[in-house]
This record gives structure tokens, C-alpha cells and sequence, in this order.
């Protein structure tokens, strides 16, 4: 191809692909000859081709405008592809289609790691945003280095005081989400090749994190009222060298047990004894439904080992992406890790949540999300085993969003997963849960979305393909 | 302790931390009880003990508050301290220290990794930011999924097919930052225990990123005006085994140089025949100073083997956090990981600058900095060679903002950046870009800052100490 031939095919590539829209300007020739290093007349030759193949039109005294085309039919939604999945389910995947088939078609989300962000105060939030980017403030990268905003730092460490631990702020590390959180500490404390210990069923997210670090998972017994098996654990630290402990202690994904105090105790003078660090993720912790925030396994830390990992994805807004980590006696290599992996976080998102934690009606608004969970939790319950075969059962959870339900035995779960796709509705199959292949007959479903004929008629609809399957 | 003195220690503590302020309001004794799960009574005991011990008052029908403290007097600045570094030089420390130093003390930047924020268009972001959150859009976090905000990789798309490069849109993926870019390309294309080529010198984010995957940097030997030596990599690569190549070519950091077009292709013809992916690191691309846009190396890719890095934090604005990376083959890799790593990027930011780059004039404002950016090339390089001992030379920097220094043989930089910093004068001393202890008589300079006294009076000092040294 000559040199303008090849320029067309480069702009006509990109009209095709929705990168040039119809009706948009062309940069002009000067320009384009000049970015491009090409002569004048090489970029005109390049315009006329595409002129007289109908993508672009010059207009006079304003240059060249990308055509309209002609319109094509609308196209079908495209169908819900089934994944298939081999026994090495690739669970990010499996989320990210969950979540795109939420959004792009409607699909009733029950298999949806997220919370309804309906109820979140938005509009509070997105207010302070604008009176802070109103302010036309100069911000420098360096004005939020690690360990992250001090304004939003202090309003962290007053939450967790109100919340009853007392923390010192500069052990807290602003993130980018809970999920960098996790990642920073695991890497702080871990490296590739060392075991670590978590709960089975395990949120899959953690898995993640263990894997991609070339790290190993030993998925330890766990109670699903009272948490990991203190027994248990306490033989495989003796059988075997641990880098780590990772555990969800308040309401944990997808179990949803509250752990009993005297065993966070336990937990955490266990692990103190053979000096292993344990990260906690506490993202749930503010949507507790009983009468007080749960206590942290920080608040038995003596030793500075409890590696707190949190964010305000679950409880104010997923989209502005603040996590943080309290990282015990490791702050300063989470904070050295903060810097290597994303640098900083965005200060403008820092700013606007720690205003709105200054001035507004956090707690109302966690009173208002709570009750709601609390409710729809045991209608959530209740309606699985009105529709579902005899064999099922289901959690009791405490806090949180989410209900795992054990289906008779001999359903796969992977299955059911496809097939109520098809139907338009999704679900979180057990295989997540676990690396081994085990839960392949349970599910876990997400209950923070109001009660409505739409997910009840779902949960009918599944009730009725499970015992297809059976 | 009791309860209610652990309480009080609890707040006591927090007061002193700055963690509740002179004259806020504590929580009330309801709420606190509620939260803490101790009586009303324990509660109110502890907030008498703190009353009679003067660290707050009560106020009637308002409840308790933080008493003013006596003021101390004004505490001194704290001496910037030498850091002791030991052959292992710890190098995001570094990086750190310099920073807070140049931010808290007011320090001459000339360490500084980052460009002078101030010609940065960040009051025309912050309209387009407030505009946006003045829709008090609902978003979700589902809405911004990877690969990222749809209308951000549109202009993303744009503006590199208007610098000459047409790609396929569905191959951008966003990030936080270059950073975060690099990092998941990195982890996509190797693992721990590969071999990594880079340029000697290199960019010392690059080095970190290999070492904290637990990989090993390869430092090949690198032209300072025509980037890596091919001829050395062919060797290289007839020898041993190597997972991937990084570089900068266009004005890397720190030596700033633009490769040859002719180098370019050749690097990928090389690495393409033994099937090696390459990491472009683009950071610097819209800094240019000739006529035209340089031309990466994805240009003369074809087999979906560069996986290009770059970010808006150099061009636009930092604190935002918003770059990108065009993996090649590996994308879906990449975009894995990316949900993995943060799960997604806030959406404010990356709206703020989609539509700044739609509307608003970009090339304008990066035509006034690469103009200024040229200059001043000249007047340090100028400044150096006037001021610092026989023996000095100086890079010759096509673009981008930092020169590179080579002192007399015998100068110890990181002696120079310790006493530099005595006197309130930042350098990036040469052990930061090398693993293997090279460059200890090499400093990078930035020049982004325009030209005044104090910087020509920093660089006379420094001149002066580095004769001191000699």
C-alpha cells in the first residue's frame, strides 16, 4: 500500500469501529501531515479517497466530516453465551460475564457480588465531588502520596473509634478498593510458593489473589455459624509451615456466619502463638443486623499481625473505589507496595467520601440498608425453600447481602449457572468458592435488591430447572 | 483497665492523635453505648473521667466535646533527614523521601519525578469533573467494568489514530495510571523466576516491578541517542532464555533520547522472529519537541506482540490517575488482571477526562508545554555545564523533562543527594536506575519548571558540593 492508501485504511478502520462517529471532524490536513509526518498532498490524496468512497464529506470552510451511514437494521441482542467451563473454572471471567449480563440484558442479578446501588446516597456524595472540583483545586500528585489523603485518613480512624477500635491513623493505607487492599497485604506477607490458609467455602476473590501471587491455597474446615475450625487449624499449623491466615470473620462471603467473639479470641491468640500474620476482610462489617458493629480481630491484636482490609464499596459507593488497609506491624512495606502498584489513589474521590463522612448521614443511611438486608434475607430464605426441591438448605445469615444455598446433592451448580442464564437470570455457582472442585451443589444469591414479583417469579423458575437436573 | 478507663484511654488516645479535633463533638453517650456494646452508665463514667481530666467538656443540651489544649509552641521544621542506604539501595524510599521533601519543606525540585503541575489544565478538568457530578449520575461499578468507561476509550482511540497510530479500540484497557499499566502487562506476559530485558540505565519503576514479581532484570547495554544496542540484544537472546523486554523508546527516562524509526522496526522484527513480547513504555510520547508525533513501536507490530503503556499523568493530569495499556495478544490477560488488581478504575475521573479530551483543547495546551519543556533542555543542560566541575556531560533530551548528568569519575551521587538535601535541593542521584549499582556518578535533573533564580542558584550549590566531593 502506498502511503496515503494506508492513512484511508487507517481512517476508514476507525470510522468502522466507532472511533471517528458520523458527522464528526477530521483533524485537518495540516494537522494530520504535520502528526503524522506526511506531505500535504499525500494527507489530500488520503481525504479524496475516502471522499469518493463515501466515508468522509468535506463541507466548505470547514474541512472534512466523517458521513452518515446508512442506517442498519437494529441488531438482535446477542444471546447469552454459556460458558463452557472446564473443572479449572476461570472465576473472574465467570463474574465479569455475570455482571456484564446483568447490565447489557437485564438479567435478574442474583448472581451479583454487588450490592443494589439504588439505595446508596449518590447524589449526597457526587455533591461534594462537585463542590470540591468547583474549588479548582491544584492538585499535584504528590499532595496524596501513600499512605493516601490525609483528610479522608482521619475521617477512617474516627469511623473505626466510633465503630469501638481505637486505631493509630497512621497505620491506615488508602487504596484502591478492598481488592488492593487484599492484594497489598497478602503480598506483604507472602511470597510465591507459601500456603495459605482460608476458609472453605472461601470468597473467590481471595482465591484470586493466592493464585495470580503464585501463592497456594489450603482451604481449612469451616463452620458455617461459627467460622474457620480453630481445631482444625491448629493441626495444620502443626503439621505445616503457613505464611498467612485469610478469613471474613463478620459475615462472611458466601456464608454469612457472625464469629463468635471468644473464637476471634482464639483465632487470633492461635495464630500470635506461631507468629503468622492473618488478613481480615472486613468489607461487610458495617452491615451488620443485630445491635452493634461486630468486633474486629484487630481488637485482639496484641502483636500487630491482624492485617485489616476494608473499603466503602459495600456500604456508601463501589465507583468511587476507596479501600484501605490497616496493616499492623507490615504498614510500611503495604505502603511501599501502594506506591509500586498504583502509585496513588485519586484525590478527588478521596475527597468527596471523606466530606461526606464529615457532614452527612452515614449512619442513617447504614440504618435505612441494614433493615432492609435483615428483611429480605429471610424472604430471600423462605422463597428458596418454598420452590426448590426437598434436599435444599440455606444459610442464616447475620450481615451482609448474601445467601448460600446447599441444592440436593447431584445438581451441579455449573450447570444450573447455563441454564438459568438462559432464562435470563444469573446466579453464583459454588464452584467459586473453592479451588479443589468442591460445592459443586450449591449456589450463592444476592439479596440486596428489593423484593419483587421479578425475583420472586425467578426463584420459582430456578426451583423448577433444578428439579429438571435432579 | 475496666471498661469505662479503656474507653476513656481509647478516646484520650485519639484526641492526641488528631484523630478527633479540638472542639468536634464525640458521639453521645447513646449512640456510643449502642455502638461499643457497654452501658449507658459505663459510657458515662468514662466520659466523666475524661471531663475531670480536661480532654473534653460537656455542653449543655449539645453533649460532649473536645477541649481546646493549650498551645505548644510551633514545632520546628523537621531537619530533612540523610537517608542511609546500603548497596541495596531501596529505591521507592527514595522516591518517597524525595517527594515528601520537595512537598513539606519546599525543597528545589530537581529529584523530582513528575513535572511541575502548574501549566496543567486542571481548572478546565475540574469543570468538566463538576459537570459530571452535578448530573448526580447513578453509577454502579458495573458501569465501568474492564476494559474500562466506554466514551474514555473512544478518545483514547482518537487521539492515537491522531498521532498516527490506528488501533482497535477493543484493545485498550484502562488503568490506574501507567503504573498499574506496566504492573499487569508485566505479570501477563512473565512470571516469577523469568528473565526481563530493559534498557542500562532504566527506568526505575520498571526495576521494581520485575524485582517484586520476583523476576530478574537483564540491563542491556543502551545507546544514550539511539536506545538499546540490537546487536547486544541478538546476543542476549541467542544465549538464554527471556520472557520479555521493556523499554522506553521515545525520550526515555532518564537519558532522553527518541530511537531511530529504523531501530524501532528492528527491535521488533528481533523480537518478533524469537516470539518475545515487549512492553512500551509511552509515558512520554505527547512530550515531544520535533514536528511531529514519535512513533511507537506498536506501529510495526504485527504479530500482537507490544503491549504499549501509557497514561495521561505526564500530559494532562497526574492526581487523576487514569492510563492505559494496549496489550496486543495479550489482552485478555491483561483485562483479567486489571479486574483482579483493582476491579475497576473510578469513574469520575476517567469521564472528567473523556470529555476534556472532547471538548477541549488539549493540543493547544500541549503545544505551550513541549515549547517550554524544549527550552529549558537547553538552559539546564547550559546551566550544568557551566557551573558543575570539569568532567561533567550532559544528555542531549528529545523530549520529556529530565537530563541526564554524568559527574567526575569518584562522585558518589547518593553522598551528592544527601548533602543536597542538607541545603534543600533534590536530585534523583544514578543508583535508582540500575539493580546492579551502576551509574553511582550519574543524577537525573527535571526541568519542568520554568526557569528562575533559586534554580540556577541550586545548581551553582550543587556544582559547589560536587567539588567538595571531588
Amino acid at each position: 500500500m502506498n502511503l496515503y492508501e494506508t492513512l484511508a485504511a487507517d481512517i476508514e478502520g476507525q470510522v468502522a469501529r466507532g472511533v471517528l462517529l458520523e458527522g464528526e471532524k477530521l483533524p485537518s490536513v495540516r494537522q494530520t501531515s504535520q502528526r503524522r509526518s506526511l506531505s500535504i498532498s499525500t494527507v489530500l490524496r488520503a481525504y479524496s479517497l475516502l471522499e469518493s468512497r463515501g466515508v468522509i464529506e468535506s463541507r466548505p470552510q470547514s474541512g472534512f466530516f466523517v458521513r452518515p451511514r446508512p442506517k442498519a437494521s437494529a441488531r438482535p441482542a446477542e444471546a447469552p453465551k454459556a460458558l463452557v467451563l472446564s473443572s479449572e473454572v476461570d472465576v473472574s471471567r465467570l463474574v465479569l460475564s455475570t455482571l456484564r449480563t446483568i447490565r447489557t440484558q437485564n438479567a435478574v442479578p442474583l448472581g451479583s457480588p454487588y450490592p443494589d446501588p439504588a439505595p446508596f446516597p449518590w447524589t449526597r456524595i457526587s455533591q461534594y465531588a462537585n463542590a470540591i472540583a468547583r474549588r479548582n483545586q491544584h492538585w499535584s500528585v504528590m499532595d496524596d502520596l501513600p499512605p493516601g489523603n490525609p483528610q479522608l485518613i482521619r475521617q477512617i480512624a474516627r469511623r473505626h473509634l466510633e465503630n469501638g477500635l481505637a486505631i493509630d491513623p497512621s497505620e491506615i493505607i488508602v487504596t484502591v478498593g478492598a481488592t488492593e487492599a487484599i492484594n497489598l497485604c497478602l503480598q506483604a506477607v507472602a511470597k510465591p510458593g507459601d500456603t495459605i490458609v482460608v476458609e472453605s467455602p472461601t470468597f473467590y476473590a481471595m482465591l484470586h489473589a493466592i493464585e495470580r501471587m503464585g501463592m497456594r491455597a489450603l482451604e481449612a474446615p469451616t463452620d458455617p455459624n461459627e467460622g474457620i475450625n480453630i481445631e482444625a487449624l491448629r493441626s495444620i499449623l502443626s503439621q505445616q509451615r503457613v505464611a498467612a491466615c485469610m478469613v471474613m470473620p463478620n459475615f462472611q462471603n458466601p456464608l454469612g456466619f457472625l464469629m463468635p467473639d471468644a473464637r476471634k479470641r482464639e483465632l487470633v491468640e492461635l495464630l500470635s502463638q506461631h507468629d503468622i500474620p492473618v488478613i481480615e476482610n472486613g468489607v461487610y462489617d458495617e452491615l451488620y443486623y443485630g445491635d452493634s458493629h461486630p468486633v474486629s480481630l484487630k481488637a485482639y491484636d496484641t502483636k500487630g499481625l491482624v492485617l485489616y482490609c476494608s473499603s466503602f464499596s459495600k456500604s456508601l459507593t463501589a465507583n468511587y473505589r476507596i479501600g484501605w488497609a490497616l496493616p499492623g506491624r507490615y504498614t510500611a512495606q503495604v505502603e511501599k507496595l501502594k506506591f509500586l502498584n498504583t502509585l496513588t489513589t485519586p484525590s478527588l474521590p478521596q475527597l468527596a467520601i471523606a466530606d461526606y463522612l464529615q457532614h452527612d448521614g452515614y449512619d442513617r443511611h447504614l440504618r435505612q440498608v441494614r433493615k432492609g438486608y435483615a428483611q429480605r434475607a429471610r424472604m430471600m430464605a423462605a422463597a428458596v425453600l418454598r420452590f426448590f426441591p426437598e434436599g435444599t438448605s440455606v444459610s442464616d445469615p447475620q450481615g451482609g447481602y448474601v445467601l448460600w444455598v446447599e441444592l440436593p446433592a447431584g445438581v451441579d451448580a455449573m450447570q444450573l449457572y447455563a441454564k438459568a442464564l438462559e432464562r435470563k437470570i444469573t446466579v453464583g455457582p459454588g464452584h467459586m468458592f473453592s479451588a479443589r472442585g468442591s460445592y459443586t451443589n450449591y449456589i450463592r444469591l444476592n439479596y440486596s435488591y428489593p423484593w419483587s414479583k421479578e425475583i420472586e417469579d425467578a426463584l420459582r423458575t430456578l426451583g423448577r430447572v433444578i428439579g429438571e437436573l435432579l
